[in-house]
């Protein structure tokens, strides 16, 4: 037997007792893979942690197994969560998998094409709100509150501890902690994971160091870098798109004992990125994900990185989430007769 | 370090030199996922390998790596393909990362919105033809026979000695062939990669058996099951929709060689199991893959397994690939206003 999970690779680190039911989508185990171009121009070791090929295709499949796991145990029956998308498809897949009706709330406008289909077809009922996404979280909340329905946002605390597997992942592949960790930070709670995470294998012996931790939010939903609530936060980035983040305070801790900074990026920015890791590196993450690159180049500018330093960009959710997107920055190819000349004639233009 | 990727680790079982480049995105490695719940009413051990989780979301990795590599060390500065989507995102992927030119030629109509975004934001030239497949695959094969352009479709050899690294992990991780391989059947290469990798491993002594083979084709592109050439293939299984497969021959041993059998499933049973899959098992993949749980159960009906058997559906691409089918095939929700008793009437209708 390989690799069985989450829960099973990580138990000693994790909320496991002897009831937690062994439940898993083969989550986690993702690749960090190095760069093979953008490491050589800016002269440090860059990684990416590519958490878009977790099941779902992103990086909460880590936390939901931990939460939907410790539903199960506590006799829930239902879940529900608020999403921008990545959540909502995660929640679905698991609740799928163990059979637990699942509830998702999806605010207006800001859910990438592909997050809908899986959220649908993996069977939640999905429902569509009149307001961002932090009106849908409060709603939730409220539900939670009086229903037998468990709630599976970040707020619900297995999830940061399943999420900050990615932190022992990183770990164990290069042994020990990156000099740096870039991280896309929206509703806040995988930055203050990937803390905790560095935290707990520090203090465990596995690493003797901790990273200092690289935050970025984009410039129209950017409340920790403005340190003031946005209340009608704009992005292009969907999964980052959050004006009042659930763990904030745990996020500036974490910035704050890392001695780290966060910074806002453009969309502009951000899209370029998004383009030149697909081009450059052959990764296509999803827009919010390529913010950690944009973020490390503006860095680079401004001369944070002395070089040689080991640099890992969490890339948290796949390319493949948000096909709108990238068709809306490259013009799709016009139809042509099959010859090979036809052919030729273009493969010789430049 | 961990794990480095298919060519490192089957270096002994794979066509590599001492010259052969390096070159890896971390493909392979992707899991094999028990059946949670169709496993027990169908009274075997299903499982389901999915290469959806590969780096560009479909098995598609295991033989461009390999391909890339030898056309990497054979000096080529530029790649051409045919393809219905997952080849040319595969091909423009590794281009991408090792600075190769890629041309892909796509066929009218055939490809899912998700592989055609992949294939421009890698970068890649991609040349839209009037014409199916097998047209575009007839014009790339004449253009790499002129031009220093080397040929990625599957009738490039290296391509199925990467494939077969699939069939290795199968054998890994359950210790033994499974009894049974369920497997898509387009240009049958990926069948012939798996039966030419179960032969390599009973010969190397790390299995005693070999699976039954159990081919699928869609309806509508059933060349093999009709033993005729299909002019105008038609399924909404786009990634198998060619009339004409170029590993005929191959598979046609493979089938016979296992005993095994090769079928034609229709649209309407696929899609049926391409929503089982997800709402039931928690795994969403496109739709071609899931002609292998469609091909399963009609087995199941017609008395084909007896009880216990360990059986495999090869699941070759990531649902998130084509998310218009998906949200064609199940109503997009409405807005409501965001009030908690609006949320609650909706959880509690059935």
């Amino acid at each position: 037997m390989g690799y069985q999970g989450l829960i099973k690779k990580y138990k000693k680190y994790l909320p496991v007792t002897e009831k937690t039911p062994d439940i898993t989508l083969l989550e986690g185990d993702t690749p960090l893979i190095k760069s093979t171009n953008l490491s050589k121009e800016l002269g440090i070791n860059l990684y990416f942690k590519y958490d878009g090929l977790n099941p779902t295709g992103s990086f909460k499949d880590r936390g939901m197994v931990m939460a939907v796991a410790k539903a199960v145990e506590e006799g829930s029956k239902a879940i529900i969560c608020a999403s921008t998308g990545n959540t909502s498809a995660s929640a679905a897949a698991f609740a799928a998998r163990y059979n637990l009706d699942c509830y998702v709330l999806i605010p207006d406008g800001n859910i990438a094409m592909g997050k809908l289909a899986q959220a649908l077809m993996y069977g939640a009922k999905v429902i569509s709100i009149e307001g961002n996404f932090d009106d849908a979280l409060n709603i939730v909340r409220d539900i939670a509150k009086t229903e037998p329905i468990t709630l599976v946002n970040s707020v619900n605390p297995y999830r940061l501890q399943g999420q900050k597997t990615a932190a022992f992942e990183v770990c164990d592949e290069l042994g020990k902690a990156p000099d740096y960790l870039a991280i896309p930070v929206g509703n806040a709670g995988n930055i203050s994971a990937y803390w905790m995470g560095f935290n707990e294998y520090k203090n465990d012996g596995k690493i003797n160091n901790l990273p200092t931790l690289l935050g970025f939010q984009a410039e129209g939903a950017a409340p920790i870098v403005k340190n003031e609530v946005v209340k009608d936060p704009q992005t292009i980035a969907t999964a980052i798109k959050i004006g009042n983040p659930a763990s904030w305070d745990k996020a500036v801790n974490a910035l704050k004992e890392s001695n780290g900074q966060i910074n806002a990026i453009s969309d502009e920015k951000i899209l370029e990125a998004y383009k030149m890791l697909a081009s450059r590196e052959g990764i296509f993450a999803e827009p919010a994900s390529c913010i950690t690159l944009a973020g490390v180049l503006n860095l680079k500018e401004k001369g944070v990185f002395k070089g040689g330093e080991t640099v890992v960009c969490v890339l948290t959710g796949n390319g493949l989430k948000d096909p709108t997107t990238s068709l809306s920055q490259i013009p799709t190819p016009q139809k042509i007769k099959a010859t090979k000349e036809n052919v030729m004639k273009l493969i010789n233009e430049k």
